[in-house]
């Protein structure tokens, strides 16, 4: 039975087994066997991510240093810190942060779980300070806040990624949560994770059409080279939440649990009689 | 062991392992038990989503109505027209053809599979309606066509999305598709069916800011009426993707397959020695 599913790539008994497909990675720890590789495709896809990734910071640092006259924060070129720290923040440094499962699938679950933390943690910094860049700017040129669409859609996000992160640490990373309790809460955790991720990338292309509309107005219906640039900025944005989007959906690609993590939840369901959320892949 | 399965609730031994739960479902039919209940909280989320679809409908007639002067196809008000399809075709209707699979989980596969093909063929025709109206109204008013991020989202989401419609019925409503091609292809059509309709909500959310910063620029930033209304829409459209989301993504309220569904699958099985890509739930 070990041999043929090893055979078919490792991770086809994985898919509704979890259980099943750590006892491989077991029986492999126990025969002394070299780690396994990450999945056929996965080191691709991930590294397409992150060139779409630093490709869409280069677009939109290139949009504002060519076309908006770059950054400068006692200015009144402070707004440009606002669609770049977005992009930086809630876009690439969260995308990364999500893909930190995938990507260390072999590290102990306790170390990817922290570096997942600091990246949201440093994207949540980030991004608030391109939303004070926007206020101060706004209370600079007297323009009111929060009436229009982009920035309902950006604030909501923003509240929630960080309400989101707050119950994660709670929950995850400081102990207190009890077994039963973290095993509940982590599915609402995924889907709203990937959730906030894609509202962020939808507030950014509403960011792009308001600047457009605002400053090119006139000329944008001529195809002019700004227009065509930010609009290819908008394109970069949902082609690097498709590619985030699906490595992290990929049934197959999910972090198997390490062996130690596999005895430790099988210990701990023996003690409870409950399911492991440590133990299932995440 | 089946008792303590159906006592928690039927559905979490499906969670990881249909062809468990599917055993239970089996060993119920022969038994002559009635057919299993829809799972806790399901209909209380489908019931939300169209509540929500509903009053987004009714949000975007108001909206045209009381502020843009209605919808007439021969006049200057086509344009209107124009939202009122999208949102109805690309977002009403694709979320419920979404929904089938969920809610007629006790038919035959057969019929849900049509009804999904069915009302997504409408969401097409409805949708392209929507788009011969703003190219036309578009020539009327001698403006350019395709300039906009939201025209080359809204593009790209309808050109992919009818491929999207022709492959599915390509693959798993005509004779012809193999079982292992059908096996192969059914995770990318969920993984991409779920990212056109996102990408759908996106572009009419792009669609609203255009349209309040052509009509309303002046006064937007004032919390008109018209601004409140429409922004209140587009929230309404990131609650229906949410609700529509959460549904599909949750693990224990996918389709579990019909009794006979896993017998034929169980004798393809045996015959081919693969995988069923029927058997599996959707």
């Amino acid at each position: 039975m070990w041999p043929r599913l090893a055979a078919r790539g490792s991770l086809r008994g994985t898919m509704c087994s979890p259980q099943l497909g750590s006892s491989v990675g077991l029986q492999a720890a126990m025969d002394g066997a070299p780690p396994p590789t990450s999945p056929t495709g996965l080191s691709a896809y991930v590294a397409v991510s992150q060139l779409l990734g630093l490709t869409l910071l280069a677009t939109t640092g290139a949009w504002l240093g060519r076309y908006r006259g770059g950054v400068a924060w006692h200015s009144p070129l402070q707004f440009n810190a606002h669609p770049l720290c977005m992009v930086l923040g809630m876009v690439f440094l969260q995308g990364d942060a999500l893909l930190v499962y995938r990507v260390f699938r072999h590290e102990a679950k306790r170390s990817t779980k922290t570096l997942h933390a600091l990246l949201h943690g440093l994207a949540l910094v980030i991004a608030l300070v391109g939303i004070i860049a926007v206020f101060e700017s706004h209370r600079a040129k007297g323009i009111s806040d929060m009436y229009s669409l982009h920035s309902w859609c950006g604030m909501a996000t923003f509240v929630l990624y960080l309400l989101q992160w707050l119950l994660g640490c709670g929950f995850f990373l400081f102990p207190g949560a009890s077994f039963s309790l973290r095993g509940w809460y982590k599915p609402q955790h995924i889907f709203f994770g990937i959730t906030l991720f894609i509202l962020s990338i939808t507030s950014c292309l509403l960011g792009i059409t308001e600047m457009l509309l605002f400053k090119i107005s006139d000329s944008y219906s001529h195809f002019v080279p700004e227009g065509i640039l930010a609009n290819t900025l908008g394109v970069l944005l949902v082609a690097f939440g498709l590619v985030v989007g699906y490595v992290l959906t990929r049934e197959e690609w999910k972090r198997p649990p390490l062996a130690e993590e596999l005895a430790l939840s099988m210990d701990f369901k023996t003690l409870t009689e409950g399911e492991s959320p440590g133990g299932g892949s995440q």
